[in-house]
């Protein structure tokens, strides 16, 4: 079992020859997600060999076009290339209208079942869950209805310890419990407590996605140890007036969110076109967390 | 006065890495067109120097997606880049609310004026004439209503003889008559011949973008004796069934419309992603009207 991350576009509003607008290709436990799809987004996914036709659920973060302007194309595409496959969209409640017109009037209505749900900006919501992996959206801080999101592994089963089962009249019918965690009471009476007989579980790991947003304290609770935080660095510190004028960040700012959240790792990107390098956003950052360092067009990242 | 096209995109339904999906930069006597707008148009904008602010007519032949996906992407990011300068568009009519749409719900209203024109899918139609250049539209056949583009300089004035002028009694106040090919009565009752006293203007130069159609001997006339011919080439003739379904043009029949209606030259675009090549296309093409080429991402061709 996998889990990655794949940064197709790390660019802001207006792409640069180096980066393309926002859009990141996720695999956590074969589960194929995209998040966010900025105009070029197709067109990523084949320069970077993205196998495109396995993703299955697309989270649009909210509707300004650097984050969303490549989506219709992408299902046009998918519908030409003969996909039969259901996908699932999350993302304002806009968003269906918008890319049901334009599907419309091109007379290129999808084979496929394309479902809607839409994310709520008011609290944390679960967008999907399964046996591998859960999914959910939380607000952020922009000019626009806005979210973040949340792809968690489920919690892991606990390891046997098959040196302590031996003799302990435990057998294949109560491992389901104890790998659960639970304890097993045998026909004689006696219990069997779980935790003698197991190991505790690999850890599970997590992927958090925070981008536009300003700067908003109580982001460190939502994404509170999180593996792996990616979070949006619009801007660097000298333009911190900038950043709070247009409801983006800076880079300490998402360094501080990384701190205070405990996170494992920072990822920063969304950087704006104005800056050519990014040592001043990387030398910020770290001052207040060392874990980080700013995604690239084509980067991949292991979250586990 | 110039009068050329950069090809933007050259692709057809799928984009690859080499073809971008149609878009054509034209300018004419100082007037700046952009035809079609496909998805990343304004990254191809940006890798070509083309000065997009420059433009302030764009043509959309038709709403399959490969013709329009850039278009709300390209109007953002000039008003991103702080455009004030109008923008006409001319084109279906759903075009205007699926622009407003998606420019409205990430309140990214733009500060210039944003005209749409509804091209006729009917009947040929002038959709801009000013002193140096005519635009106008006419229908083609394809699975959704779709128009071609034709632009054409201004009729040229005539040139005046000035060793034909000398003692003629004709001055200054009859050289506009003259220019415009008037004949002009002196005083005394004297006819003097506009023809007599003036040179054949220069060629007045036009360009026909004819994508996406199915093969429409009719247009032979519609694009008759232009300088340049540009006519989708989706397939070449082992695919002409496909074509036929399609709705789209071979290579030969392309090749067809040039020469029944003498054009200048011929450029073939619009190319099917399932050929690696151009060589099929170029040969079945040249057996029939010699002046071809096929137009790649980049190329740009003079038209006069």
């Amino acid at each position: 079992m996998s889990f990655d991350v794949t940064i197709l576009g790390s660019g802001a509003a207006i792409p640069t020859s180096r980066r393309n607008p926002t859009a990141q290709y996720v695999v956590c436990n074969d589960r194929h997600i995209l998040i966010d799809c900025g105009e070029g987004t197709q067109m990523q996914i084949r320069r970077f060999g993205v196998r495109f036709q396995r993703i299955s659920h697309i989270l649009i973060s909210h509707l300004h076009g650097d984050h969303f302007f490549g989506l219709v194309g992408l299902l046009s595409t998918m519908h030409l290339m003969g996909r039969d496959k259901g996908i699932t969209i999350y993302g304002p409640p806009e968003l269906e209208q918008i890319v049901r017109l334009q599907l419309e009037v091109g007379g290129a209505k999808p084979e496929f079942e394309l479902s809607f749900i839409v994310t709520s900006t008011k609290e944390p919501q679960v967008l999907f869950s399964d046996k591998m992996i859960e999914i959910s959206s939380f607000p952020l801080k922009h000019r626009i209805p806005t979210t973040g999101f949340l792809i968690r592994e489920q919690r892991k089963e606990r390891n046997l310890d098959s040196e302590a089962l031996k003799g302990s009249g435990l057998g294949i019918a109560h491992f389901p419990k104890l790998k659960n965690g639970e304890d097993v009471i045998l026909e004689s009476g006696e219990v069997r407590k779980a935790i003698d007989y197991t190991f505790d579980p690999k850890p599970s790991h997590s992927y958090a996605f925070c981008s536009d947003t300003a700067y908003l304290p109580s982001l460190a609770d939502v994404v509170k140890e999180v593996s792996v935080l990616y979070h949006e660095a619009t801007f660097t510190e000298k333009d911190r007036d900038r950043a709070k004028a247009t409801y983006h960040s800076t880079a300490s700012q998402a360094a501080m969110i990384a701190k205070n959240g405990h996170v494992g790792r920072l990822l920063l990107g969304h950087l704006s076109a104005r800056y050519s390098g990014v040592e001043n956003h990387l030398k910020e950052a770290q001052e207040i967390f060392s874990e980080v360092e700013v995604v690239e067009d084509g980067m991949n990242i292991q979250i586990s």
